[in-house]
């Protein structure tokens, strides 16, 4: 779907400022701005305005008129997406609809392990308000102070607990959303099963925005951790690394909440850009592995689990040193090595990033192959290849060679994004794992997926948003 | 979306014939019989033939037959589902595809801890080649032995482990589905993540085979259990057995696989119908609860577990009394009372029977309301209220007073329906758990439905199946 420009007429603005009212209207080019820029800068975009209901109900008005005169509408959450997905472009004909006004909890049951939340709301404060229940939501990742859970939904946004907990889709019971005509579907319900037609949540869940606005979920609630142990381990290599993880689900079951490849660039980098951050172990090793074990069970045994596997790893040779935190400050410590990683990356020069996944089984080849062909193109070339590997998911970035032209050395993005993707494609794996299409891989879709799949989502997309104003030009 | 009965043209039935052989074509009255007739006897239908390909491609060819003729397909697994969705209507327009022949397993991979198997392969077959390989495959219900994986997939269906594992729906990675116009989609990923746009299999899984027909998936494996301890506890009343429910969650996390209400009436009609079946305990308790708890971690404490959280319970009065089985030969004889409810309900005279779910938190309220309301209704009517209340489902069964006549009781299936459901509605509850919408309750849905919900899956459906050729009739 392409983006056709469209003069936005004044009046139709005027009515949907008048809906939100001074406090939920943006136009002043200054104020507009951090609305039109995406978090890694790669797009900037224009709007007549920013708008920022403060209910669902003037979210459906807002919709039926833009509805009403062709209007584009781009939603937004807290726009900390990596794919372009939450800004408008440059054409200018779209207005940006953000939610963060809809910040309200509903409603928190406990005993049926379930809050509902509007979709404006902080992920940091869906966690915060579980907590207080002495429930657990599940949903981590590194821009939780600041992204909103319906832009996570909308993103079916993954993060550092999707081996044990699943992906934001597995977390959603029910919906809330805006359909492209400003009708409101009421799919807000709290069951754990109901068989009663198609699963239309999952529509929009992982959507972006291109069937309809998320203004409000029912989300699944877990016993609270009891007991947990992080440990951070070195290995010879990542094959190792896939052995550990097979041994550690094995031995302890789905108590086994994280499972993060490190390799020794990621944690140089770290500890040369990221204050606080020290090499846990005595000598440098390859790589490591960043795992954690959970368990509600008050007085269980998983500090005994723990012990057990890594004696075991390191008597098979799996495992070569490696430290378990004594206490939650001790746990921070080894987890901001892994966080910092990103964080570091951009001290480093160009970095192009991949967010790839592929069978686990397959993770030891691609991460192979992958690293061969790239150094082949550029030697010297820096493979940062971290991440969830206990769900097939590798952040395979590469940092530019020390010293090489930053701006050229990115104008090859598309040149390794290439070569790192038809890797993928052999394994019949993904190209967006978890930060889903947006604008940055729309284009890339059509190579690796069947015209078969492409046609199914654009008849969904054509039987949903027939007029083609919800997020034109994103994913499709 | 009625059913607009449309003479089938001879040729074209000679063109299937020709696709699926001798093989694969039945036409004689008494052969099709049992492709055309549903589990309980509720509906029967006719066909020109029941047609069963042996390979996708030639589910793909007869569809294109079909779609350029008119021709209306029922998909058919082993024809176990309870709403009649899988039998034709009695106006003989469409034919059978059954998919029994198609039962190959493709693939497995420990590793990924996936299986590919095609839609005929029987539930209870991929169970035993996922043990085969030290994994567990956790769908199970009393149909397993004869139910198809893609029947299970295409009517959503729950079981006894949900609690734990989810439903049909949480155990796909992937699908392989020919469309209505012949085409072959293959989204055969065995990915944990992929954010590559519309997640178009769940509309599939639970779509009753009203949008395509699914032929292959790729299914999740979880580590086999290595300790499983099942306890069989009465209970003052159904109070209690939430409370403890909420106990036990809290007490096991996620090592609790099952929590089953039986009531003393199910026990009762049990030990005089089913063979074999006895009452574990010295004493008659108003309720039961079945509940399991299982765990990956060889040498774990969960029998410790199970022991501390009976203990606790009998100490607040929420148990009176229990057993736990010493041996799996115990653990199958505590079951047995389970599963021989249905079976016993069958010498009872008749049953009306509910499939319904409601939030957790309210699973007491709607036992004691509509209870009362059924009670008041038909003064001697026996509630058989049983099942999953762990997820909130529970099979609110209706069995005739002792010595009515069953035909005029029988007779009275919408009425008692109905005062049920307005129960369920009142607490934003499911009118089909588990067992989906098929004929039997399609009516029923725009009862309970928004109009918008139901535009929306209209919508769906014209998209997918502009010709309305897909198993006609049902759901819509």
């Amino acid at each position: 779907m392409t983006v056709m420009p469209r003069p936005v007429p004044p009046d139709a603005l005027a009515a949907i400022r008048a809906i939100v009212g001074p406090k939920g209207w943006i136009d002043d080019p200054g104020d507009m701005a951090p609305f039109l820029r995406d978090e890694r800068g790669l797009f900037v975009g224009k709007a007549p305005a920013v708008v920022r209901p403060a209910a669902t109900a003037e979210v459906a008005e807002i919709v039926r008129i833009c509805a009403a005169n062709g209007i584009a509408i781009v939603p937004q959450g807290g726009n900390t997406g990596l794919c372009g997905g939450s800004v408008p472009f440059a054409t200018g004909e779209a207005i940006v609809l953000a939610l963060g006004r809809m910040n309200r909890v509903r409603a928190v049951d406990p005993i049926n392990y379930t809050i509902t939340v509007e979709a404006g709301v902080i992920l940091a404060a869906v966690q915060a308000e579980a907590d207080r229940h002495d429930r657990l939501f599940p949903l981590s990742l590194g821009a939780e102070g600041s992204c909103q859970i319906g832009g996570n939904l909308s993103t079916n946004a993954g993060g550092i607990q999707v081996l044990r907990y699943g992906n934001a889709r597995d977390l959603v019971l029910g919906l809330e959303v805006v359909l492209p005509d400003g009708q409101v579907w009421d799919g807000l319900r709290g069951l754990r099963k109901d068989n009663t037609g198609y699963d239309l949540k999952q529509l929009f869940v992982g959507g972006e925005g291109t069937l309809g606005i998320v203004t409000a979920a029912v989300l699944k609630l877990f016993p609270k951790p009891r007991e947990i142990r992080t440990a951070f381990v070195a290995l010879p290599g990542h094959r190792q690394a896939l052995e550990l993880f097979a041994m550690a689900r094995a031995a302890s079951g789905d108590q086994l909440t994280a499972f993060e490849l490190i390799p020794r660039i990621g944690l140089d980098i770290s500890m040369r850009h990221v204050p606080g951050v020290t090499d846990p172990l005595a000598a440098p090793y390859p790589h490591y592995v960043l795992l954690e074990m959970s368990s509600s069970v008050p007085d269980g045994d998983i500090a005994a689990t723990m012990d057990k596997l890594l004696d075991a790893a390191m008597a098979q040779g799996l495992v070569l040193d490696g430290t378990i935190a004594a206490s939650a400050q001790q746990a921070a410590q080894l987890w901001r090595i892994r966080e910092g990683i990103v964080e570091a990356q951009k001290h480093e020069g160009g970095s192009i990033k991949h967010d790839i996944a592929v069978p686990v089984s397959r993770v030891a080849d691609f991460l192979d192959e992958a690293t061969r062909r790239v150094e082949e193109r550029l030697p010297g070339i820096r493979v940062v290849a971290f991440g969830h590997i206990g769900d097939g998911n590798i952040h395979f970035n590469l940092s530019q060679p020390p010293g090489a032209d930053t701006k050229a050395y990115l104008a090859r993005w598309e040149e390794f994004n290439e070569i790192v993707h038809r890797v993928v494609q052999g394994m019949n794996g993904s190209i967006s794992a978890e930060h889903g299409v947006g604008r940055l891989k729309r284009d890339l879709l059509p190579q690796f997926k069947s015209a078969v799949e492409i046609e199914l989502m654009r008849k969904v997309k054509r039987a949903l948003d027939p007029l083609g104003i919800m997020n034109p030009g994103k994913v499709l």
